[in-house]
C-alpha cells in the first residue's frame, strides 16, 4: 500500500509518498509560491537526482497536478501510475472539539473541517483547498484527515478551560486546543517503543522545539496538557512568537502605541519570541552564533527560551505526579546539543540526569541520560508524515 | 517608637498604628467611601470597643485628619498626642525599576513614585495622595515608602524580560515587575526563622493565595521569579482575574465581540478567574460551598485554581533546582484546608508530603508537613503592615 501525504499552507504544499509495506519514503517534495509569480516544485525522488520544476501554479489544484505528474514521470518519478496511490493523508491543523482522532474524509467531515476554519482562519482554508484539489484529481482515492489538535482532545476540562467568562467557551469555543499533536503523539509512542515499555505505564514530557515550539504532558499514553492553547501563540518563547505574556501588555500597547488589532497580532506572532529579544534573528543558529560572540541580547533570548522549557517540564511533572521520560524533538530539539544540555541543567532533583557525552548527537534516536538517571532522556526525530501515513493506512 | 502604617486605595484608606518596642498593634482601621456619599471610618483600638465614625470625607487628607483625631481621642484613641507617631510607613504599589527597597520619602522620591504612576495608573495615584496628605498634616514626621514591587527587583533578566520586541522594554518599561512583594518577603523570612535556618541556604516557594494571588520563587533570600508580571493580571487564576491566557484570545474577542480595550480590561480583571469559570462568585467560600453541593462549574473553578498553583510550584522548583520550603499565606492560603491539601497532592515526587491532620488548621503559624517530608510546608499568616512598620523603623 502506498500513501501520499499532503500538507498544504496558504502558498505552499509539502508532500511525501510512502510505501507502507516497509514505511519507506519513495519521494517527497515542496511546492512553493502557489498563486504567486515564480512558483516551483522541488521534487526529491528517493535514490534519484532532485528536480526543480518551475511552472506557473494558479492554485493548489494546479500544484497537486504538477506533483502527481512528477510522481509518475518516467525519469524522476517514483511510481508508474497514479493508481498506485492507494490513499491520501491530509494534515489538517484544527479539528476543534469535533475530532479526537484521524478520520476518513466524506462530505460531512469536510463540512466539519470548514466549520473549524473559524478557529484557524490562516491554516484550515489551505488544508481544505488541498483536500478538494485531491478529491477532484483522484476522485476514487480515499482521503484521510489527520489533525494537529486531535491528540490533545484527551485533556481534562481543568486543563483546557481558561479562567475567563465561561460563556466565551460556550459561545466561541475559546479553550485550550493545543497543536503539534501528531508530533507529540509520534514521539511519545516511539519513546515507549525504544524503552520496551507500555506507554500506558509512562509519564512522558515531550518537547517539540522548532521555530514553533510546544511541550506536552503525556500520561498513560494520553495528552493531559500542552503549552500551546487556543492558538499556537501561547506557551514557550518561539522563533517569532511571544508565547506566554501578561495579557495586560496588549491592552497597554494598544493604548500607548495606538496599535490596531492587526498590528498587535503581527507583533506577537511575527516580531516576538527569540527574534524580539535578540533583535538578531528568529533562527536559533544565528542567535547561538551571536551569543557565542558575546551578543548580550542573544544570550538573553536563549536563556529565556531554555528557562521556559525548564519551567514547563517542572509544571508538567507536577501535574503528572512525576516524570519517567523526557523527549526532545523537532529542529532545535533534535540538533541543538547546547539547548538540551541547558534545559536539563538543574533538573537532577526530579531525576533528570543528562550525560554530556551521550548528548553530543544530532538528529538520530538516542538515549541521552546517564545510566543512573531515574528519568530517561530521549532524542527522537519527529516524523509527522509517517504518522499521517500510518493513520491513513489503518483507516482505509 | 510608634509607626503609623497607611495603605491608600482610590476611595479607601487602611491604617495600623504599631508600637515597635513590642510590635503590638495599638489601633487599626479602615476609612471607606472617601469622596463619595456615606463616607465612614471603622476604627478598632486594641482592647477597646470598635467605633464607627460617619463623616463626610472629601479627600484622603480629610480622611487622614479623621483617623488622626480618632487615634488621639480621649475615649477610643490609642495615643495621647500626634507627637507620639514617630514615623509613617506608606504602602506604594509600583516602584518600577527605581526602587529595589524601601526608602525615606523626600521630594526626589515622591517625583520618582509619580513617574511610576504610568505603570500603575489605578494604584500609585491614591498612594501618592496618601503621602501628600500625611506630609501636610504631619510636616515634621518622617515618611517611608514600602513598595509591592521592590522585593522582586532581584529577579534576573531572563525572568523579567518578555519575549516581545526588546524596544517595548526600553521605551515603556514593559517587563515583569511582580507584586505582593512585601508579603512574599515577610513569609519567606518568617519561614527561615520558624525553621531556625539562614534564609540564604533555602529554596522557598511562597504562595500568596487570596482574592489576588501570586507565587514567588525565593532562592537564597532573593525573589528570582514571580507569577504576577507587568501588572497584577498575570499568573494564577484569581478571584476575578484571568491570570495566564493565550494572548490571541484578546485579539479574537476584540474582533468577534467588537470589544473595546476598556471592555477587555474589565472582562479580564473583573469578570474572569474563578468567578468567570464558576459563574457563582469571586469568593472562594461561596465557590467551595457550591462545589460541595455538586455545582460542576464551581468544582471546575477550584480544580483550575489548584492546578495552576501546582504547576507554578513545579515550575519554580525547576528553576531553583529543587525546593526546601513551601509556604501558604493570605486569605485562602491561611484558611482553606482543602485548597492546601489539593495543591500538595501528587507533589510527593519532589518531597512535598503534607500531613492531613497537621493541615487541619486556620490562620496560625504551623508546620503542615509529615515528619518525614523532605520539603517543609508552612502556613504563615502574612503581615504586610508589620513588614512596612519594620522597614519604616529601620530607615528612620
Amino acid at each position: 500500500m502506498k500513501v501520499l501525504v499532503i500538507n498544504c499552507g496558504s502558498s505552499s504544499l509539502k508532500y511525501q509518498l510512502i510505501d507502507m509495506s516497509n514505511e519507506e519514503v519513495l519521494a517527497k517534495g515542496l511546492a512553493e509560491r502557489i498563486g504567486i509569480e515564480g512558483a516551483r516544485v522541488k521534487h526529491q525522488p528517493t535514490g534519484k537526482e532532485d528536480v526543480l520544476i518551475e511552472k506557473p501554479m494558479s492554485d493548489h489544484k494546479k500544484a497537486i497536478e504538477i506533483v502527481l505528474n512528477a510522481l509518475v514521470d518516467s525519469d524522476h518519478g517514483a511510481i508508474h501510475s497514479m493508481d498506485e496511490i492507494n490513499a491520501v493523508g491530509h494534515r489538517v491543523v484544527h479539528g476543534g472539539e469535533k475530532f479526537s482522532e484521524s478520520v476518513v474524509i466524506d462530505e460531512k467531515v469536510l463540512k466539519a473541517i470548514e466549520e473549524c476554519s473559524e478557529l484557524a482562519p490562516l491554516h484550515n482554508p489551505p488544508n481544505i483547498m488541498g483536500i478538494k484539489a485531491c478529491q477532484e484529481l483522484m476522485p476514487n482515492t480515499p482521503m484521510v484527515a489527520v489533525f494537529d489538535t486531535a491528540f490533545h482532545q484527551t485533556m481534562p476540562e481543568s486543563s483546557y478551560i481558561y479562567p475567563i467568562p465561561y460563556e466565551m467557551y460556550e459561545k466561541y469555543g475559546i479553550r485550550r486546543y493545543g497543536f503539534h499533536g501528531t508530533s507529540h503523539k509520534y514521539v511519545a509512542n516511539r519513546a515507549a517503543d525504544m524503552l520496551g515499555k507500555d506507554i500506558k505505564d509512562l509519564k512522558i514530557v515531550t518537547c517539540h522545539l522548532g521555530n514553533g515550539a510546544s511541550v506536552a504532558a503525556v500520561k498513560n499514553g494520553k495528552s493531559i496538557e500542552t503549552s500551546m492553547g487556543f492558538t499556537p501563540l501561547e506557551g514557550l518563547a518561539m522563533g517569532t512568537r511571544s508565547g506566554d505574556i501578561d495579557p495586560a501588555i496588549i491592552v497597554y500597547l494598544m493604548e500607548k502605541e495606538n496599535m490596531t488589532i492587526d498590528e498587535v497580532n503581527t507583533m506577537l506572532n511575527k516580531k516576538s519570541g527569540v527574534l524580539g529579544i535578540s533583535g538578531v534573528s528568529s533562527d536559533f543558529r544565528d542567535i547561538e552564533g551571536a551569543a557565542s560572540e558575546g551578543n548580550h541580547r542573544s544570550q538573553l533570548a536563549l536563556e529565556k527560551f531554555n528557562m521556559r522549557v525548564k519551567k514547563y517540564i517542572g509544571a508538567y511533572s507536577a501535574i503528572m505526579k512525576g516524570i519517567d521520560v523526557l523527549v526532545f524533538t523537532a529542529g532545535l530539539g533534535e540538533n541543538s546539543v547546547e539547548t538540551r544540555q541547558e534545559i536539563c541543567k538543574g533538573l537532577e532533583f526530579i531525576g533528570i540526569d543528562i550525560d554530556e557525552d551521550n548528548n553530543k548527537v544530532r538528529g538520530k534516536e538516542t538515549e541521552l541520560n546517564k545510566e543512573e538517571s531515574k528519568v530517561k532522556i530521549l532524542l527522537i526525530p519527529t516524523n509527522e508524515e509517517l504518522m499521517i501515513a500510518r493513520d491513513t493506512k489503518s483507516l482505509v
